[in-house]
């Protein structure tokens, strides 16, 4: 894949950067973010990376994740001559910058947009957004090989970390011959495919065990519809957070039989927040919107209070 | 990667052919003998598949397959003229020919063997063997390119399930540049990932699932040993057979502080067979053999009678 020549010609000539991820830092953030970050390094530029959220534990280990610093540090340098990058992600808002955190607007000589997601707005300088492009962190090595910067074990980690997130480590329909070339060249750079799966699928919390093994209990499933529940006390009993719910709403879809997967998440007594997950063609968002939510068709979610016995029934009754 | 001239030479004269599998084919013994059987066809040739267990209920959409036998049906044609190539294994026995079921051994003209386990005999006139490949077939893969036999779709999907099965879709240390490449290769010839990983991962019988949820439910964890347990109640009440553990053990595996998953599954009234699976560099196969079992590093597993309290002592005990 070829990269815009306005872009790269400016990164030839421009020095000194402040690289931003979106809020709730995904792997494909994190490692899009960090093979910039070492890219332009190497190419002897200054550059910092920046994150308003925690960076999830499973990628403590990344290479140079350590040189992460919380978005209200640009407060506290001189960005006039810094060119902000923001990666996987095209709003000012989505980047989580210090504007938004009621904190001073830093100002920058350019900004530029780096992403995959459909585009919100118009912000920056230079954007390169390509929607629905299987990872950021694949768009980053097509920018370094561009720059001709080699790619050492370490940007490639990243590369590859994001890759392996945003595709599910090859699983996604948005697994392009191109992703699967540049693993394979990532890998000879010195990757280890099973290091990565591991970090990504086997390092949970023995609380997160505990609270899917917990969810996995609750399920029932009517027709078609599977239903799973996460309340408060199953909160208490195993020590994990809503947080470490993330993909659980996946697990009821392994079933063959199964077309839709609701996960009731109890935020509050008596109110809900259930995420929808679909297979294939069954489209759910139409009924997400119908509960005042959205999402996709495959992916959606809603808002409700009440009962969880009469929320059920009402989800249920929606199906049939 | 290159193919043995004496096997291309042979595969180019000779016109009829019996592929078998391995006894209870897994996803690469059925990819790759689908593929061979598609390429073998595409050149004009005669050829069969045979097996000797059923093919399991996910691979039924696959190219092709249902061209497979029972392996007792090549008593029942004239196979002096046949070569038979046994594909993922490397001895008569694993291959389950008839004359292991009691009946009458088939003479071929010529027996080929591809395969990428560790051998066990020097069984076949035309041996080709590479341990630790990632996939038999991947091998295919490179045989039929060397036969300049084009790939269509049909053969794409099969290597590709085949690459999918015996990778973890690209997690396992396997995972090599050649497995990536050759994976962007077949998308390119048609393969959707998705849909190979959905018949994979996504299409558990509800009895699978529900057997699951129970075993997740006896999980102990004294240390870094998870302990699990299926009971022939647990498969009584779920509906499921211990055909359908396959896997189950790799669960506790996801906990990051556990080292090594035990799963006691009841073959008979205080009579288990225990599976082992180790993280990294933990080496389980010594306590395999300490209870007249064995496996390898990571995997391994043994017989144990007794009560279940007695028995999970004498294991917990072991690591101590």
């Amino acid at each position: 894949m070829g990269c815009p020549q306005e872009l790269v010609s400016y990164i030839r000539e421009a020095d000194d950067y402040c690289i931003a991820v979106h809020v709730f830092p995904d792997g494909d953030a994190i490692g899009a973010a960090l093979a910039l970050f070492l890219g332009l390094t190497a190419m002897g530029k200054r550059a910092a990376v920046y994150s308003k959220d925690l960076i999830p534990q499973m990628f403590d280990n990344l290479p140079a994740v350590e040189n992460f610093k919380p978005i209200t540090a640009l407060n506290e340098v001189d960005t006039t001559n810094a060119t902000l990058i923001i990666v996987d992600c095209n709003s000012p808002e989505r980047a989580g910058l210090p504007e938004h955190a009621g904190l001073k607007a830093p100002s920058f000589k350019k900004t530029l947009v780096i992403d995959h997601h459909v585009t919100e707005t118009n912000f920056g300088d230079i954007r390169w957004v390509i929607p629905d492009y299987p990872a950021t962190g694949l768009m980053i090595y097509f920018l370094l090989k561009s720059l001709d910067i080699p790619i050492t074990t370490d940007i490639a980690i990243n590369v590859y970390t994001s890759l392996a997130v945003d595709t599910g480590t090859f699983r996604f329909s948005n697994t392009t011959p191109e992703a699967l070339f540049v693993a394979s060249e990532l890998i000879k750079a010195g990757v280890k495919p099973v290091a990565v799966a591991d970090r990504l699928y086997n390092s949970w919390s023995e609380a997160r065990f505990l609270l899917l093994k917990n969810m996995l209990s609750s399920l029932e499933i009517h027709n078609r519809l599977a239903i799973t529940v996460i309340t408060q006390d199953m909160l208490k009993d195993t020590g994990a957070n809503l947080e470490d719910t993330d993909n659980f709403v996946n697990f009821p879809i392994m079933i063959n039989s199964v077309a839709v997967s609701a996960l009731f998440k109890e935020v509050d007594t008596d109110k809900w927040k259930v995420s929808l997950r679909s297979r294939g063609e069954v489209d759910v968002s139409g009924i997400a919107q119908r509960f005042g939510g959205g999402g996709h068709r495959n992916a959606a979610g809603f808002r409700i209070n009440g009962s969880l016995p009469n929320t059920k029934q009402t989800l249920i009754k929606s199906f049939s």
